[in-house]
């Protein structure tokens, strides 16, 4: 494969955040009607102004500075002070032992841990489970590694809400078919779906079964929403530990993204590996921004709860305004920040729903394709916004799709 | 190739700043005499504390938490403000137009331009010419993205002191054997000698004719002592700019590396690329980190004229002590601040010196081994050091060479 090739497979034009570089040509023929007023809302992303970083982030940070090349200068897998207090709160809050010499890495956010712990788990060739929907990078980062990717089915539409609809013979027949890797979000990213206990109970068994490694990227796994249980994977008996790595990082509920944190702990075979290229590819996580993690999962009491009730709270109103559109489905999220609405049949091509969106209505939404092949007509919006702005955002959306309804 | 065997080519053992996770079992058996009494110098890397970062950084940093989303969420390869303000600064160091939009990209440090630099060049079975010695990510590089390495020879023994010694006609040999890709440091790390505009302009010439590209990682080329002149080979007639992408970053100099800052700039197709794969690697440098840039290349007069300065005078005493050691051979760096003295015939193996030296003076020193095959007789010390701790420092290297003289 050229390195042309296997580039192109990259593609970023419709990433969060790099809307920046497109053009709008070709689509004025299509536009119909006025621009919509209204603050512009980018629900690509967290709005860390609208729900700020956890407070005394940054007094941990000057704290880092001050403290000068032993925080500058640490360990690849980071400073090993705080992947000690780290290792005690993940073990509390995940139910399972997590050892702070061997096996946690601090990366550069946890897109660097992803990475890391794909490029760990996947040579050439190798087969690996991928969900359909899940987060974007996951499809993205089997290819650049040249893995094979073999779509697992998440059916949240159908599924009644106690699942998230987890295509349990689909994961089997992809390990019948030589997968030994098996990499998912929970909360799933975009649907906002939590695995039920019998789901990650049998995802355990089979990954026990076909001995394969799991891959749990549970980056939004603290922002859960009243009535949500949630199984953390690594915690069932079923499981190898050694074949588990599970991945959160303080970027999203805790809005501490500026300083690009992450984290990966369980297997110490594998986390070894990921020290190896962590040495190539950033050396380690920003020195001093890893002093910030000293305060993760130690905030002042009651401060994750208004946060939480916060974004429960514009999720609930959302989820009006867009039911309240004929045709849009909206299955509710029960953690994390992401609404992930289907919309009705539009004379416009979902590609171009979504820049006219922009255009129009200075509503910045990710295309559903980013997710799955399957689900083109959604959209995906991070809901950690502004209440107001982020309900007046979804009201122009629904206006528009009334506008373009085929 | 196994995911296992991938990776068994990516030690760290010997990294810098790993040596912690070391063990000294087998060593005492070896060891003579008493350990040296002084304060512990860590050569591996410089030390912040001692050379502290540029003014102003620390509250550059603080104004982009200030400013919030826009600075914690920017495009992928960096904030266009940032970018627009080191283009025309990197461009006037450089003496070649740098594109802000499409030509330059932020980084997780150098070692991350330097990552995604190998990866956007180098597919599988891809030739590379790599110098020995050189930087040892160098060579992990273009084994992690399974290319073939041809080394190229750096005789900086030899040399007089007005070339860093590339073995011109190995290189050309290299481009003629199908070697597309060329990556080099300069000043040389290890050996701190600047390739002089002959080599830098027979480098280009060789690289158009065979239509190679070049990836110059120049992190070290704003530390240049009384006497260096410098040739940026992206401003060579001869080279195509679409070629060349040229590395560097506050980190070394300028005492940021806490915050991991790195550009690479040049050939807008190479940084596409790069981009490309940081979305998937790291999303992008830490984004309040990014902020501190704009005070790169902007330091208050004399603030650069003073750190070299003292650098000089580091450098200068510990050749004088280096040199007063019988056998041993130390040229004098040019640029940058590591000095790779080659050590006298011991009774012990390299490998083993190096262990005992951290062990019995409380230095720390990285064996010539990561840098070359043919420099296992070779130390690299980082100078960046409080003069006194590192001339004590070599003075203890000293007492143990003559202790374990072969």
């Amino acid at each position: 494969m050229t390195i042309e090739a296997k580039f192109r497979k990259l593609g970023t034009d419709n990433a969060p955040g790099q809307e920046v570089r497109q053009t709008a040509a070709g689509l004025e023929a299509l536009m119909r009607g006025e621009a919509l007023e209204g603050r512009p809302v980018d629900f690509s992303h967290g709005d860390v102004d609208a729900h700020e970083p956890t407070p005394g982030a940054f007094d941990l940070f000057s704290a880092g500075v001050a403290s000068g090349g032993v925080q500058a200068y640490t360990e690849y897998r980071g400073d090993l002070g705080i992947r000690d207090l780290l290792a005690s709160r993940l073990a509390a809050f995940t139910g399972a032992p997590v050892d702070a010499r061997d096996g946690l890495i601090i990366t550069p956010g946890t897109q660097g841990a992803l990475f890391l712990a794909v490029a760990a788990t996947v040579a050439r060739g190798d087969k690996v489970a991928i969900v359909q929907p899940d987060y974007f990078a996951n499809r993205k980062l089997v290819e650049f590694f040249e893995g094979e990717m073999v779509p697992v089915q998440l059916d949240y539409v159908s599924a009644d809400e106690t699942r998230a609809g987890l295509d349990l013979t689909g994961l089997e027949d992809a390990f019948k078919a030589g997968a030994r890797v098996f990499l998912f979000s929970n909360p799933n990213n975009p649907a906002g779906v939590v695995y039920s206990a019998e789901e990650i109970g049998q995802i355990a068994a089979l990954a026990a079964r076909y001995g394969a490694t799991v891959i749990a990227d549970q980056l939004y796994s603290r922002l859960r929403y009243a009535g949500a249980s949630y199984t953390h994977l690594r915690a069932e008996a079923a499981v190898d530990a050694e074949n588990v790595v599970t991945i959160m990082g303080p970027s999203k509920t805790e809005s501490l993204s500026g300083y690009r944190l992450g984290v990966a702990f369980g297997s110490r075979a594998i986390i070894a590996r990921m020290e190896k290229l962590q040495a190539i590819v950033s050396l380690r996580a920003a020195g001093y921004s890893q002093a910030v993690l000293r305060g993760w999962f130690d905030e002042a009491p009651g401060w994750m709860e208004d946060r939480i009730a916060r974004h429960q709270a514009i999720r609930d109103e959302l989820l009006r305004v867009l039911r309240g559109c004929e045709g849009v489905f909206a299955r509710t999220p029960q953690a994390g920040s992401y609404l992930f609405p289907r919309l009705p049949k539009l004379a416009v091509a979902p590609a171009e729903f979504v820049k006219i969106l922009r255009l129009q209505a200075g509503v910045v939404v990710t295309p559903g394709t980013e997710f799955s092949p399957h689900t083109a007509d959604s959209v995906r919006l991070n809901f950690s916004q502004d209440h107001e702005a982020a309900v007046a955002a979804a009201q122009r959306i629904v206006a528009l799709v009334e506008r373009y309804r085929a």
